[in-house]
């Protein structure tokens, strides 16, 4: 394993410029850290380079760059406080599966919280959705607090953005409209896109347009809505 | 309306004080910032001060006090990033009800994460629960990221400390056991504590061993587990 001390270094001096969003597009790479992280990126991703100031399990494949480094250079490229020793860069991810394969979707439409989004990228790989698709203007997948709240799962499911139109499945909106069917009352169709929108806006009128389906979830008066990731989670476990 | 031009007056070096716990807990006051958090916390909170650098509601009450500042102290006082220019302190919450007229406590074991409690709280109230009971060791409750995600809910909720054992309710409790039971076919108790445990090491045992019911969301094997608050929003939306 080679071994650098400085945090100048190019190599170095290169994965943190992963850190601005501008680099990572220009560079289709992204930066990540954690053990558990390693683990899912070496069996799902495509990792091209490791740093590490600590122990790192067996690395089968060949092609990937391993340094050793201080402690120092981990806090620079880490972006938790409590970094566990372990960075390491991935390509950006791709589909693993045919679109014509996916039955079940979810499709955020506009939404901006990034720990909202690492939370629901979770939460659709443990009710097994096939694909996680972002509108135009959501928020990147790979901020760095996306990665952080998704603990790993981005590498489990497909994930990217793309046009709701290019989608020929039944749209289920959530929402709280006129036409809005309570949650425990609808239907479950077999193949279908679950569409959640913006955290203040809610879901686009383009998109209402298209719907085959509104729902909603019955709350108390006292609130103005749930925060979309639990909405989400409540939606994802009744179309499992 | 008294007009502060400094943020080196006292009265605005007291107010960013408590930004600290340490001095929260010393005072029995807390922080918090935004209209519409300011119109709950009028409504159903204890306020004391108001410094706003924009326009206010029309306040009703004589005893509190209210002063124009500058949008530099606005930042001092704030913790978000773009405060909306109305920074406020509230004395701690007292609960609303009798705790005989309880039927529905979600109780939080050790939750450490403040993005969670304040999701948990603010689905909580959505889902008409009389009070969220936090373990000790659990995140502070005036901790300024759990009043951000509360989006204003914990003025319209019990929340307090306290031990789970002065409480003689059903105690279900989310976990992965062999006794555990998919939720849905669970059955709903009139009154009961739904209990969720700490983001890492789940339920303690001591709760375990009083619970009457197990309950579980079945999920896929490709995730450990789900995020704390939406495991607890598919679960109060289950027992609501």
């Amino acid at each position: 394993m080679l071994e650098i001390t400085s945090k100048n270094n190019t190599k170095i001096k290169d994965a943190a410029s992963l850190k601005l969003k501008k680099y990572r597009q220009e560079k289709g790479l992204f930066l990540m850290e954690g053990l558990k992280n390693l683990e899912m990126a070496l069996r799902f991703g495509n990792v091209k380079t490791i740093f590490t100031s600590v122990g790192l399990p067996k690395i089968g494949k060949q092609d990937i760059e391993v340094y050793q480094v201080n402690e120092e250079i981990i806090r620079k490229l880490a972006s938790s406080e409590n970094p566990e020793g372990v960075v390491f860069i991935c390509e950006f991810l791709k589909p693993k599966k045919d679109k014509k394969d996916y039955h079940k979707i979810i499709y955020l439409d506009h939404v901006s919280d990034p720990g909202n989004l690492g939370t629901i990228i979770r939460t659709a790989v443990a009710f097994n959705y096939d694909a996680v698709i972002l509108s135009e203007g959501s928020v990147e997948i790979y901020n760095e607090k996306v990665l952080a709240a998704s603990k790993g799962a981005i590498f489990a499911i497909d994930i990217f953005n793309d046009d709701i139109a290019n989608y020929d499945y039944p749209i289920i909106v959530s929402t709280l409209n006129d036409k809005s069917v309570p949650l425990n009352n609808a239907k479950k169709p077999d193949n279908f896109i679950l569409v959640l929108g913006n955290e203040s806006h809610g879901v686009s009128k383009e998109i209402c347009e298209k719907a085959t389906d509104f729902v909603k979830i019955e709350m108390s008066d006292n609130i103005d809505s749930l925060n979309v990731a639990i909405a989400a989670g409540i939606l994802m476990n009744f179309y499992k």
